[in-house]
């Protein structure tokens, strides 16, 4: 094999057990060899605490806007310092427009829902609707918040969703929409998807209305394989989603822009436990696998989601919240346990 | 036992297989003795092709008014008459402003949750947020809809949750808010939430964020007792959260105002079966279970309710949606099933 050049990759361990966790995915990546500079970043509190009123440094975004890759951990946003999500403003400031989660059946992950084949991928628009940030009061009893659509928005990420599909070989791609309600904002993602997706002969289209949606999620959550909505619905549904497979615990996601791309867990920092060394690393990892193949190293994305799957089949030395049963083991075993299994060919 | 007066109802069976349920449901009704005096009306697409924008009649409105007590079964906005849904209209015309959705497991409904003794409350609010119905394009591909959250629309809301609390002996009220994101909106129904819950020393306030609820409600449902919040986050989840007792063919609602109240099934028309008899009514008699109890008839709702959970543990004779095997019967199967287990006291 010929000596890659390694790659360079904003990392932000971020709040509470991001530490932690970036900490364990750094260790495992590095053991499987993917050749990454990592260039470490801080945001979240301490920016907030700092003074930084978007809760991430210029150097910060130096970096991201640099390597055009980032890997996050949780963002807190200390009560009585900014008014605004980090997160978000992330999203915003590179124009991370997509925002796409996996939902997918995991090796020795129990549910309610296992052995069913849940396979599917939530694709939601990540900057308009709610999240524009256009709110006021419109008297001291009556508060008004915009909810913003736009053709360009919702064309983008159809075409995103169309993007996903084809390189997943998926099938369908179903657009849900609040559209019987609100003709012209939902109406308009509802109209530019049907639109959209003729380009795409490839894949079926459907258009199911969102809180149908998030019933059939949990009544036959395999029907679906691609869906794609605005943002505050793709919030609720995209959480919905990786419950039924596990949790946030274990929830990949990626930010998706342009120009930059921005992997994350979208799990809290868990506070209670942060600096006890037992947060479970699995939902930063799996964002870690979406940034490899991201980046084309899908050969070490392979290698490290075997080591991985094996690992969770196996049950041993688990996290807590995904042990089988007993104690749980610290993060330490369990990345110790997948760093094992990597030597272990598929 | 004394004869009571017959008390007026409104009966609206709606479209689709809403007039088959509705007379499932009045037959059953009729025979555990129910002293009800049915006013029948029309809404929905007859309605609507005969050029009422409302979708309901002038004479329908009268006597909904004139009763103050509503069932309906399910009315479709067909495409091309009236750009609004006859649902939300009449929420708004009679200021219905709660709307209450009993999540419960049933007898012999087999779910991937059975067994965990899931059984909550959503309440949600019914006329404000983006229902308000103010919307416009900015430019021809932007466009824009207001949320509207006002103070006396979250007390109000807030209050109802507190009062079905209180009257079926719960213990904890859970305000989900998107609050992080919509300080002002969402925020509004956050610390009104707080602020008005003080009034109830009985009941255990809390507050989650809405994407955690409903991925909360996927992970462990059983910890939720009853939860309220704005429209639009309340309709997808309740949604969901029908979904995990069984869907929408057996979930109940009430829509609540001061002066008016209607039970609804929230199930749609269901077009492609109706007029085959097949249709299951479960929805609808739940929701009148609700009307029942609502004025006054407790002992017949208890004798109905029942006789209903019997038949739904014996698992014969049920529509083919929940029949545990084979065909499915014939809803008139059902119904004569009901009956006969209406002598069997509990
Ligand atoms: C933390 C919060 C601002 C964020 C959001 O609302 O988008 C989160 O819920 C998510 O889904 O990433
Ligand atoms: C039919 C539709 C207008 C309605 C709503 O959005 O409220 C329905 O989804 C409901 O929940 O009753």
């Amino acid at each position: 094999e010929t000596i890659r050049e390694k790659v360079p990759v904003t990392a932000i361990p971020g709040d509470g057990i991001g530490r932690e966790v970036m900490a364990a995915v750094r260790q495992v990546l590095d053991a499987a060899g993917a050749r990454i500079a990592w260039e470490e970043a801080l945001a979240g509190a301490e920016a907030f605490r700092k003074g930084i009123a978007t809760g991430a440094p210029q150097e910060t975004l130096d970096s991201i806007a640099r390597t055009g890759v980032a890997l996050k951990g949780p963002l807190e946003t200390p009560v009585g310092y900014g008014e605004k999500s980090a997160n978000v403003t992330l999203r915003k400031i590179f124009e991370m427009y997509g925002n796409v989660r996996p939902v997918r059946e995991l090796p020795g992950i129990h549910t309610p829902f296992g052995g069913r084949g849940i396979d599917f991928v939530v694709v939601r628009e990540n900057v308009e609707d709610v999240y524009a940030g256009i709110e006021h009061m419109q008297t001291p009893s009556v508060a008004q918040c915009l909810k913003l659509i736009t053709e360009v928005g919702c064309e983008r990420i159809v075409r995103l969703a169309a993007a996903v599909a084809e390189a997943e070989g998926r099938k369908k791609v179903t657009v849900a929409t609040k559209a019987n309600i609100m003709k012209l904002t939902e109406g308009m993602m509802k109209r530019v998807g049907e639109q959209v997706l003729k380009d795409y002969p490839s894949l079926t289209p459907e258009h199911m209305i969102v809180d149908n949606c998030a019933h059939q999620m949990v009544i036959r959550p395999e029907q679906f394989d691609v869906t794609v909505m605005t943002n505050m619905n793709g919030d609720i549904l995209s959480d919905l989603a990786a419950g039924l497979v596990g949790g946030l615990g274990v929830a990949p996601s990626a930010n998706l822009g342009d120009h930059v791309a921005m992997f994350e867990a979208v799990h809290g920092s868990a506070p209670q436990i942060a600096g006890k060394g037992i947060a479970n690393p699995t939902a930063l990892l799996l964002s870690a696998l979406m940034m490899l193949r991201h980046i084309g190293d899908f050969a070490t994305a392979r290698k490290v989601e075997h080591a991985l799957y094996v690992t969770l089949e196996e049950g041993r030395d688990l996290t807590g919240d995904i042990a089988p049963e007993g104690e749980g083991a610290p993060t330490q075993a369990f990345v110790e346990r997948i760093i094992a299994n990597l030597g272990r060919e598929s």
